[in-house]
């Protein structure tokens, strides 16, 4: 587990009391005060979010802009275009979506919805891809964004079809509501991952957002473990959840078909286990 | 400028003699250390790649790991989600992407060629996003990739529309030879580039691979500065540039419309100079 900055699902960041000793954990901790909704930060702000004193904190991002994880702006600091870069690198989502973004592209190119391609991260789907036009609903997703795994169709497939272990840590995580529709029940969310189980498919029908439905189908690797999802995400009174399982399924088959073969000789390794 | 691992343009890596002193530093080096063709690295091999020794490197890597920018594998060490995670951050590629997408989504629907957002890193164009079908010409380009600036569309789109100085570093970097139609005369690249900047777009002809050919327009701010081009790439021999230029333009100056109001009230900074 790395250090937390006091960090929300949503990744929001909050003050914590004890900075760590490394140097290095002390540079990390200060990318790690860019939350998911901030652009910029001053000085003064990220010592506050680390705990790390001003001066300190002022050296340590000067060695971050130089290295160009982060850059300097009139006001402060923002995230550099060096952690874009490595991040484009990182072989587990990088192999997931290149070989799922054709077929993300088919499925929109079908059905002008919103597309998302999403993995497991903890208790929460993480959005690896995302292909929407101006055509498909607006909705706030963002790649790289997270959402609860047990009010998301793509999150009721990980736990449906996964280790039992990921059902056992959302349940003790809690499952707080996000809207009348939102199952906060344990025993009628396995009720409901039984069902998610026997279709093949999850949906979600305004569970995590008023007016917003999704549904989604599992990824598979050569052994059949779950390795991502795929997700349609529309308006909840003008999506047909039922028409278009069916599209999202064989997208879903489709891109476990182009994997398998990848997998299954070693030449990409997808799984988050060794 | 961030300390260099002895890096060529494509990002590869190559042993150093001297690390650097600082701790932090030393970090971000393992992290550098993981080039664009890189899925997974030994200690030995980051070890040798950074010039740290084994033991320091170990330890190093154990902090990273905690983390979450890199993650142990049976073999070694790849880069970790938390790095995808933070790279989605960045401010800069990600709202050029997220005002940029629907329109690059309609553009291969209309197409089906390969269709890319790119800004100018360097002497280099590197790839903000891509969005191709299965009925584009496959291609080596990666998000997060890069392509010398002098024999790429969008390259030539920044060095004919921008200031003087991103040709004056190109020219000193050199121009060498990728395919028989590379342009590798300083006067000739200057022609191209008064041609690129009379017709409002760049081409590409066989210049940076053999058989594959683009046309790239301009994303202007409120300014009319350069903030990136759209490109659209196929094979050479099929590609219609002529026909397609106008698409690209269209699309380009749409995406220009949608940022402008954003940048002209400070909303979104995606200039690279504060």
């Amino acid at each position: 587990m790395r250090q937390e900055i006091g960090r929300s699902a949503d990744g929001e960041a909050a003050p914590v009391t004890e900075p760590p000793k490394s140097v290095l954990a002390r540079g990390l901790l200060l990318l790690d005060a860019f939350g998911a909704a901030d652009t910029e930060l001053t000085l003064a702000e990220l010592a506050r979010r680390t705990g790390l004193p001003k001066p300190t904190a002022h050296r340590l991002l000067a060695e971050l802009v130089r290295w160009g994880g982060l850059e300097r702006t009139s006001g402060g600091y923002r995230l550099g275009m060096r952690l874009f870069i490595l991040g484009q690198r990182v072989p587990r989502p990088r192999g997931l979506r290149e070989a799922a973004l054709p077929y993300l592209e088919d499925l929109y190119e079908a059905t002008h919805e919103n597309v998302h391609l999403a993995v497991l991260d903890g208790v929460d789907t993480l959005f690896l891809e995302k292909v929407s036009g101006r055509r498909s609903m607006p909705i706030v997703s963002r790649v790289g964004g997270r959402l609860p795994a047990y009010c998301t169709a793509t999150g009721k497939v990980f736990l449906a079809l996964g280790p039992p272990e990921n059902l056992r840590q959302v349940l003790s995580a809690g499952l707080p509501r996000h809207t009348p529709h939102t199952i906060t029940m344990p025993g009628l969310l396995r009720r409901e991952l039984e069902r998610t189980l026997e279709r093949g498919y999850g949906i979600n029908q305004e569970e995590s957002e008023t007016g917003v439905s999704a549904v989604a189908a599992p990824i598979f690797d050569h052994r059949r473990r779950v390795l991502a999802a795929i997700s349609i995400t529309g308006h909840a009174c003008r999506l047909d959840l039922g028409r278009l399982a069916p599209a999202v399924r064989t997208a879903a088959l489709a891109v476990s078909r182009e994997l398998s073969q990848a997998t299954a000789n070693g030449t990409l390794v997808l799984s988050d286990r060794p």
